[in-house]
């Protein structure tokens, strides 16, 4: 059996401070006490201690330029993000080159393999609906750049995460329904395979479960776009017994129901309530407004660039990976009707 | 005096060929044929003809990176040109990493200076409200960096522009408000030191004029947002003879005035008729549906990426710069009264 190689948190562990602290003392940062230098620095020496050198001298090649991937910057939600990343990045002195993969995976990987080619300090990705296999990031890991994952992560990669937590977000919203006296909940999802598919279908089954309403298969529907709203909102308000809410997956979907619902002369939120996901300009704009689950994508952005910026301080190979998930908050409009008493 | 430095441009008239033919001929481009080449290579013996060698010498490294500058993505108009150049760029075989200026000077300067160490093929830009000077752009383009401006361009910087006829999309939308009937029309705009404010407003004033119109300035406010326009609208609508119709700067500026316009209990759009300026997602998806002047951002992002492509295939010093010129087209929907007879 091969010797155990000496970690810098052996060296943490035995000093009893972070490996955070090690790695600081070892690059002299000035946020470190002299006493503790000298404690790291003979301690390094004792053990022979050496870093990776392939990340040290890529690391010490600093630049100022994070890359960030993302599926689409159209969407609200991303663009949130992107602001949350921008405004921790700036106080950095970080700028930000953002690349579009467009959902697919084979410009995620293109896109992955010209990072090869610029200098940069360390990556943000959300990764494209499409994308099954990471080499093309763990590629990039393996030089020695730091990597953390927002919103949409690969659980192959042991890295840094910061996710939404769409089940209780998708929970909260229909026991909200439920409690201002909605029965026959309908759910317009995204498709199964995706997280935000599956945990927001799970968030309003177990919502309707604990309030001990049975699920109805004809109110679940797939129907996750503006133009699907469009088309299916009047089927679903012609079944025997038709729905007197509608638990949407986004906002875009959310307003597409209601354009039907105010055709068909139904009163929002009276005959109908209508609950959004994402709270983004759509939610306020549209007439009535409309109630929605706020994802915080600002506040993801900052998150994510924080714990970006802390990996870059310290060697990524001896920090174990942590996963942050930020909690969602229902924004009530006038598409709901209100708590009874309230 | 000194002598006259021979360019492609002599070559090319010369031979009579254009510019671009001589520029591959010597790149031993499979497009040309093998006689065009002799003849171009024994005119650039003879006259002994000297590319820009620091432009060759830089465009030889290829990297298919190409940097794009806008001032936010989050605006719709933005994120339509962004799709537009990505779609050329990629049957191109290039990947387009987006900078956001936030409108700030200080941050396209610090762009601009952290895009000298990354190796890019061309350089995209539409400047940040707040800049009034260029040099860091010139930097590049002397660094034998191809630049296209696109919707808002430096008149400072001599290079290709694509840019969107403000004047005559505004014109044409208050126009098709006195077909309609209007007759007092008020002009909801941005200020006036911005392109967009003062020839949009140009527009409506022309058109006002052709029609025998008078101007009448308490029609005329600055208010370009949504939050003005909610705070501003109860206010003109309580003049002594308030507006039969608002043109709007922007979507969501006319998206505000609407949502008053409702509380108020005018209808739209037989008491107040609306148009907006964008034709974005807004505009579709609130009710009435919104009458917009489209600035065709799509074929924007397509035309300024296909210039640079022709740009990175010549020595940029020896083609005049082009300005392209986008046409408007108004996009009519519920918000506006029908033409007569129609």
């Amino acid at each position: 059996m091969q010797s155990h190689r000496v970690t810098i948190k052996d060296i943490a562990r035995e000093l009893g401070v972070s490996p955070s602290t090690v790695s600081r003392a070892m690059k002299d940062h000035p946020d470190i006490s002299p006493d503790t230098k000298k404690l790291v620095n003979d301690l390094v020496e004792k053990l022979k201690y050496r870093p990776n050198a392939l990340a040290l001298s890529l690391r010490s090649r600093k630049t100022n330029l994070i890359a960030l991937v993302v599926p689409e910057i159209v969407h609200h939600f991303f663009s949130s993000v992107i602001s949350g990343i921008e405004e921790v990045a700036q106080e950095a002195g970080y700028h930000v080159m953002i690349f579009q993969s467009n959902e697919s995976y084979e410009r995620e990987m293109a896109i992955a393999e010209s990072l090869t080619s610029i200098p940069i300090d360390g990556l943000l990705v959300s990764i494209a609906k499409t994308s099954r296999k990471f080499g093309h990031f763990r590629d990039l890991m393996n030089q020695g750049i730091p990597l953390v994952f927002f919103d949409r992560a690969s659980e192959e990669i042991d890295t840094d995460k910061v996710i939404v937590d769409d089940f209780t977000g998708a929970y909260n919203a229909v026991e909200y329904l439920i409690r201002t006296g909605c029965k026959r909940i309908a759910h317009f999802g995204a498709p199964q395979h995706l997280q935000i598919g599956y945990q927001r279908k799970r968030g309003y089954i177990s919502a309707l479960e604990k309030h001990g309403i049975e699920p109805v298969e004809d109110l679940m529907i797939k129907c996750d776009s503006l133009a699907e709203a469009l088309e299916l909102t009047p089927g679903i308000m012609r079944l025997d017994k038709p729905p007197d809410a509608i638990f949407a997956v986004n906002d875009l979907t959310a307003s597409g129901a209601m354009k039907v619902l105010k055709q068909l002369r139904y009163r929002i939120p009276d005959e109908v309530s209508v609950i959004g996901f994402t709270d983004g300009l759509v939610a306020s704009i549209i007439d009535p407004g409309l109630t929605s689950v706020s994802q915080h994508g600002f506040e993801m952005g900052k998150r994510a660039m924080s714990m970006l910026l802390q990996r870059m301080d310290v060697l990524e190979e001896d920090v174990p990976a942590r996963t942050d998930i930020i909690p969602t908050e229902l924004i009530v409009r006038e598409s709901t009707r209100a708590l009874p008493g309230s």
